[in-house]
């Protein structure tokens, strides 16, 4: 819930191109937010001319910076930790299934999205290029293996590990990055999870959140 | 330091081919361990044959996995905050100090390494295809981009932020990956940064520790 004086700030953009409306990273801890029921307040800056400054609170410049009272957190990952140690609601308090969505977090992160990050340049930011075209079964035949053992596991369970938490908010939102492309079609049941976690309350609120700032400032008027 | 008694477990191969020699990422729970004084045993599985039911351990079948007692946990990334949790020689305890260790974490892995797993593709794995050719150029600018906010922070201090972490952990193990290209060469602080890193003694003592188990299983002989 979008609350003025909440103590947790999220630093969002106010508008960006029709390509990267809703997939902006600020999704990821307004989700949480949802998901656990935190009021956070939205700071929403400008694009295409960032706030003087905006490099010490985010080295590369980049969206989401999170503050929690007089903390600066940044990555979205990071993010997501930071509001799992808020709430047993995104992330369990102690023993394995802790450890199991903190590893899984790191898996989204680490092991699944520098392949979607590859997979959007291959088939969007580059996608004329004789290097892209090349490259696409060479990286799809690697995705497929890194689907793998998601796809088996998914067969039988809703989440990754037992109950939702921050690493389901992660992989749903990395694993998003595939669209309706063939590939993630490919795997019924890693879709199936896709679906299932954008049908939840919590995700579809954060979109919102992210789209209505869109609207308020459409083509980033002020 | 390695105690075959120590309640800390992690899991490397007991060799692998010279290319990949150094660089498996069980080096980085094992520099952890030795920053913090943190006695680990070693566990070493064959690559080429691994245990069965290694799958449930760890998805993609990979290493490092590591056990605490009855936990275990998977991914560098998650070894790494784990250990960090265990010292504050490792993670600060609290506050901003703390926010920003686990911020330049999820950099590291998230921000860097995607960039890292890319260029070794092209420049090593791939090197002889023609896409690898045609994206080295656009890659390589990407990766300047990246490097640039570290090129100015490390200017001017030995460690991403202040005293030495687990990010510092994470990412000079990242950049190695450049080993000693003209990439990396372009960047005097960070070259420098990636050099302090492996000065340190208790780095030495985890590479020591990975290539004396290829030793003693020279060419994967049991």
């Amino acid at each position: 819930m979008i609350d003025p004086k909440a103590e947790i700030e999220i630093t969002g953009y106010r508008w960006v191109p029709a390509f990267a409306q809703g997939h902006v990273r600020d999704l990821r801890p307004r989700w949480a937010c949802e998901e656990a029921g935190l009021p956070y307040r939205e700071r929403l800056i400008n694009v295409q001319d960032k706030p003087a400054g905006f490099g010490d609170e985010q080295p590369w410049s980049q969206v989401p910076v999170m503050r929690d009272g007089s903390l600066r957190i940044w990555e979205s990952g990071a993010t997501l930790l930071h509001l799992g140690e808020k709430s047993a609601k995104l992330l369990p308090t102690e023993g394995q299934a802790r450890a199991n969505a903190i590893s899984w977090l790191f898996s989204a992160f680490n092991t699944i999205e520098p392949l979607m990050f590859e997979f959007t340049n291959v088939t969007a930011f580059a996608r004329g290029e004789e290097w892209a075209k090349l490259r696409r079964p060479s990286l799809e035949e690697f995705i497929r293996k890194r689907l793998a053992p998601l796809e088996t596991r998914l067969s039988s369970q809703d989440w990754l590990d037992g109950a939702f938490t921050v690493a389901d908010i992660a992989m749903v939102t990395v694993l998003r990055a595939m669209g309706d492309s063939k590939l993630l079609g490919e795997h019924k049941a890693v879709s199936a999870y896709v679906e299932r976690g954008i049908a939840r309350p919590a995700f579809r609120q954060a979109m919102a959140d992210q789209f209505a700032a869109f609207e308020r400032h459409p083509d980033n008027a002020a």
